[in-house]
């Protein structure tokens, strides 16, 4: 295959929940799974929070799956039966629901000494046909992979282990760079400022965040860029433009 | 208008930002704005998050507004390059962007002492030609209501006084009531008699969420329903089923 060095890898997120339409549970695993995707060098470019309904499922993976590299899940891969990611992946890929062999042996062992395997939690051996797995060390039932997408659990210290687990295994390309420039100003004074600098250095993004803190108003801005070299000089440009113009930097980092 | 005691009302909702797509930023707005949601009645059927680019909000934009009461967008109506939501929003409705004349003026008022309106604070003036504002006590700039569309602030501290300004306007139906029965037992134990309680109660429906604490496997039962005295039976039903089992409730709630 033909090395890309400046191909762009792209995924998608799609987190399976009620608990998280409801409001009752505040999700954890955008920020997980976008953190680890970055220093993958793949970006995510879209997340869809969707409830355990299975056409909005199977809507959310068809329309994600085609137009990405790579599709993650998170939830519904549970025992009980409002756990239905597995279903309708394997509807979305019009594939069968089988027992994974090495699902069910992992399954085996794991509550050999915690009850047996029931009929529940045999559950969690079943996968879209044709799919691999996705080891998990801390509660035995693995996550899996379906073509280029990815089922995680719902638990996000679970999510984790899986994602450990795929470290390093997925390709991607040059990891986008974040720079952060804090500075003791509102955005909307130096708006020109940010726009012109953003134009100035190729192929770099900047993303201006206020935020009021200590009865101050300040703003971060986030410099983005694959060349570390653009990105540092981008960043040298911003903060001596603000400080000519007498703006205090935010000490200490942000 | 007839009254429609049994409608539900459905609502989505956009997050609009890199900084929530790269993990940079931890959103707090899908809870905050499920939860209002929550109260007013309205259930919240789907989530978005798409990043700072024209074709990816207008895309959405598209797809939520037509299938829901509401849509509900955060982020992307600030005063710099990259707050392009209302441009989004007004392609989507294929309406231009004109200068509101109340916006024009609250932002005038609260920058008359604060270095005055400038062309990028008066971008916050911006709206899809025939929106409405939604009040800002916190920071001037208004949200906007454009048809059934309410482009919210990106801040969380902004959007819920824009919430709290919308408290009670928007027409809703029952709101979901939802009980947690907490119980120290693997969730894959009791995965039968979940989905026969589920079963067992009309318009019930049970999630299972799984947590590890103090060194034990537990799980919180979640049942929601419209009506008060189905919800409590359930619950009841639930909760003397696990006792019966031997299965301890988690003291002290949730």
């Amino acid at each position: 295959m033909m090395t890309q060095p400046n191909r762009i890898w792209t995924a998608a997120l799609i987190v399976v929940g009620d608990e998280i339409l409801s409001g009752r549970t505040h999700d954890k695993n955008i920020a997980q799974v976008a953190a680890w995707l970055g220093v993958q060098g793949i970006r995510l470019r879209e997340v869809r929070v969707v409830p355990d309904v299975m056409d909005a499922i199977v809507e959310a993976v068809n329309a994600l799956r085609v137009r990405n590299d790579y599709l993650f899940t998170t939830g519904g891969i549970g025992p009980t039966h409002d756990d239905i990611t597995v279903d309708a992946v394997a509807q979305a890929l019009g594939v069968p629901v089988v027992i994974h062999p090495r699902a069910r042996a992992v399954l085996e062992a794991y509550y050999a000494t915690r009850g047996g395997l029931n009929e529940a939690r045999l559950r969690m051996a079943r996968v879209p046909e044709g799919a691999g797995l996705i080891e998990n060390r801390l509660s035995g039932a693995p996550g899996i992979q379906a073509g280029n997408i990815y089922l995680m659990a719902g638990v996000p210290s679970i999510t984790a282990q899986m994602l450990d687990g795929l470290t390093g295994k997925l390709e991607g390309g040059l990891p986008l760079l974040a720079h952060t420039v804090g500075c003791w100003v509102a955005e909307s004074e130096i708006a020109d400022l940010l726009r012109e600098t953003e134009a100035a250095f190729a192929g770099v993004a900047i993303g201006s965040y206020p935020f009021f803190r200590e009865g101050r108003v300040g703003a971060n801005f986030v410099i983005r860029s694959t060349d570390a070299d653009i990105l540092a000089a981008c960043a040298h440009s911003l903060s001596n433009a603000l400080a000519e113009l007498d703006h205090e930097p935010v000490d200490g980092g942000i």
